[in-house]
């Protein structure tokens, strides 16, 4: 099951930035499970990692190399059907060894790639099954290459996630695109799931990460599928610079408001694709949490809501049993929570007000209000000015049976 | 699903408590819905209740009432069918209505009866029909009624849970008998879901409440089936003093170390029972976390295991998935968590060490593992001196069928 429409996204070639989507038969024989993603020389790259402490170890070596190559880095290599995770030494080594391998043929060093992987946790990788394939992925590098990457890094997920976005800087057109992978293990913390954007915009490296930091905290880090924060999430920005622009050195310049806007606008389809599509899912929910006196806790009780299996199997039911609401608030640990001001809205329909039921409120309208496949659950606090949002999914039988089933 | 014996428990009277089990079609006719419980005059009384901010009515009156009866009440009502939460101003009205019907027939003032409700939350408590049977509740209390109350108690509970042990004190033979209740919605939080035990003994109020704080606190307090705290959540602890003991009034006396560990063998065993009756499941899960610096990092990590979507569909399947526990693990939240240094056990077998899988482990060995009903995780940080365990189960499809048409 997914949510919303499952037409394939168009994506736009990014100049400077080409894609090869191969088979390496990781987990299975002619499955297109290996991508590689080269930018030109002088692409800055900006990225964000897991805050798991269990990373995986493409991450640890992902990490490692970007810092090296000064933020340049100039292949992304990516596998699905191994997550390199939980691997130990062995897992680094093999990590290293396909980057190497990567290194020897393209004529770079082994820093300049990035290794990403994902699937299965606690096999190793086998390195000599992606090695044997790099020859052909070099071969078939494309400009046009995005929506077969898109579909390259799918694990779990039924469908392709991307999108893009032209804008101007300085009278010259820009274009960003973006492709992400997800479905389960979902609850990013910093950065989310596997996420690849780039543009042919110039910009320096500490003023591209300042961008993603910022857009990957109001989209990927406010999505939740099953609150398990994967061991391998990590989220790249390239900038090619192939537009021609004078580079983008400071986040005061005029530009940086262009291409944050671009850069949020992506990151927020691709998020909330990710949610679209979490597993088993038959509900698109957004939980918005209004009054509170911190960001913070209005995330407390927005994440708590959307985290609650009595709550996600009511929705899946598209029960309005709003009682669960009630219960995930109080629960949340808010400080002094004056339950008697609380009000609660699904979609527009006032639920509960001063702590308790609505005297307006009628079974039927709650009904109605859960109905439709996009519900907003809103809440509010009416303790203080600010506000937040999440996305989520309901909790299906297909989650249990995906989640279930998945090695066996 | 349930796990374990389902044998009903055998329960002793304890001299000075009296039950009766009637019906007052709250949610379905016939049946028997409503537990009255009779404590004699002198029965001191200890009280815990959930920390959930959203408190449902009942237990608002309940604690005013046990504060203003100096803790000696004299009955304790409890209806299921509806939890009286969220219900405002008009369910704490109700409430009062109906200790004050009981107080008036029974002849004691109304702050002498503490009300509990369990069932739906948000609507308005029918006090009408529980008022009408008050009377035939009266007529029939007696003291060999506990293992009626045990199921009239019941919700989406499967089956009756209670226990009884003896003991002694001072030469005297005393009785200590409780019973519980609660299937979903449950992550206790101070006390959990409905619990009663009474004893004979004769036990001063302040240390009545010091050994139920203590039980609770490593037995309900330790459990979780989806991490829903609920808002009704109480347990109750009467000390008769029908067995004629010297008034125990000292925690340091050495009477206090007898009922400590006839409380705490009834408080685990009811706690347990719960996660073994814990709604859809099909497996019982100890999850044991050693060598922490703390017991409340052991705690953290052992309930983020608890409550991982991924690890409990995975335990469903009777899939050694070892890699969704590092990942829990991972994403707990310690300082400084040395991934290196964990080492993670399924029952006696060790999965991964160092932070990866062990040299020795083979698949078989994990599915051998994951076989029996009963399993126990244990994860060893090696870190510190401190361990903790809570209980937990599975995430089946019972448990989304279950929660997704409890209302429908």
């Amino acid at each position: 099951m997914a949510t919303g429409s499952d037409q394939a996204p168009t994506l736009l070639p990014v100049p400077g930035i080409r894609l090869a989507t191969v088979s390496a038969g990781i987990k299975k024989p002619g499955r297109k499970d290996m991508v590689l993603i080269e930018a030109a020389p002088g692409t800055t790259c900006a990225a964000t990692f897991t805050r798991n402490a269990f990373c995986a170890a493409p991450v640890t070596v992902a990490r490692e190399h970007w810092l090296e190559s000064d933020g340049q880095p100039r292949y992304l290599l990516i596998n699905t059907g191994n997550a390199n995770a939980g691997t130990g030494e062995k897992g680094l080594a093999r990590a290293r060894e396909c980057c190497a391998a990567v290194a020897a043929q393209a004529g770079v060093e082994a820093r300049a790639v990035l290794p990403f992987s994902t699937g299965v946790i606690g096999e190793q990788l086998p390195a000599d099954k992606i090695t044997a394939v790099i020859p052909e992925a070099l071969a078939t590098l494309n400009n046009d290459g995005w929506a077969a990457a898109a579909s390259g890094i799918m694990t779990t997920d039924t469908r392709p996630k991307g999108a893009s976005v032209s804008f101007q800087v300085d009278g010259i057109d820009c274009t960003l695109t973006g492709i992400a992978k997800g479905a389960g293990m979902i609850r990013p913390n910093m950065a989310t799931m596997l996420g690849y954007l780039a543009t042919d915009m110039a910009v320096e490296a500490s003023v591209l990460q300042q961008v993603l930091a910022e857009a990957v905290d109001i989209s990927f880090n406010r999505v939740t599928v099953d609150g398990d924060t994967s061991t391998n999430d990590a989220c790249i920005l390239l900038a090619t610079g192939a537009a021609g622009n004078v580079p983008l050195d400071s986040v005061n310049a005029p530009a940086y408001v262009a291409l944050k806007a671009a850069v949020e606008e992506v990151c927020v389809i691709l998020a909330q694709a990710l949610v679209r599509d979490g597993e088993g899912a038959s509900k698109f929910v957004c939980v918005q949490v209004n009054g509170g006196n911190s960001e913070q806790e209005c995330l407390d009780v927005a994440f708590t809501i959307a985290h609650s299996p009595l709550v996600k199997t009511a929705l899946f039911a598209s029960d309005p049993n709003w009682g669960r609401l009630l219960a995930a608030i109080g629960r949340a640990g808010l400080a002094d929570l004056d339950v008697n001001r609380v009000g609660l809205y699904l979609n527009e329909v006032l639920i509960a007000e001063n702590g308790c039921r609505a005297e307006a409120y009628t079974e039927e309208q709650g009904v109605a209000a859960m109905a439709p496949e996009d519900i907003t659950i809103r809440v509010e606090l009416n303790r203080g000015e600010r506000q937040a949002a999440v996305w989520t999914t309901d909790f299906s039988y297909d989650y249990v049976k995906i989640n279930a089933e998945y090695r066996t």
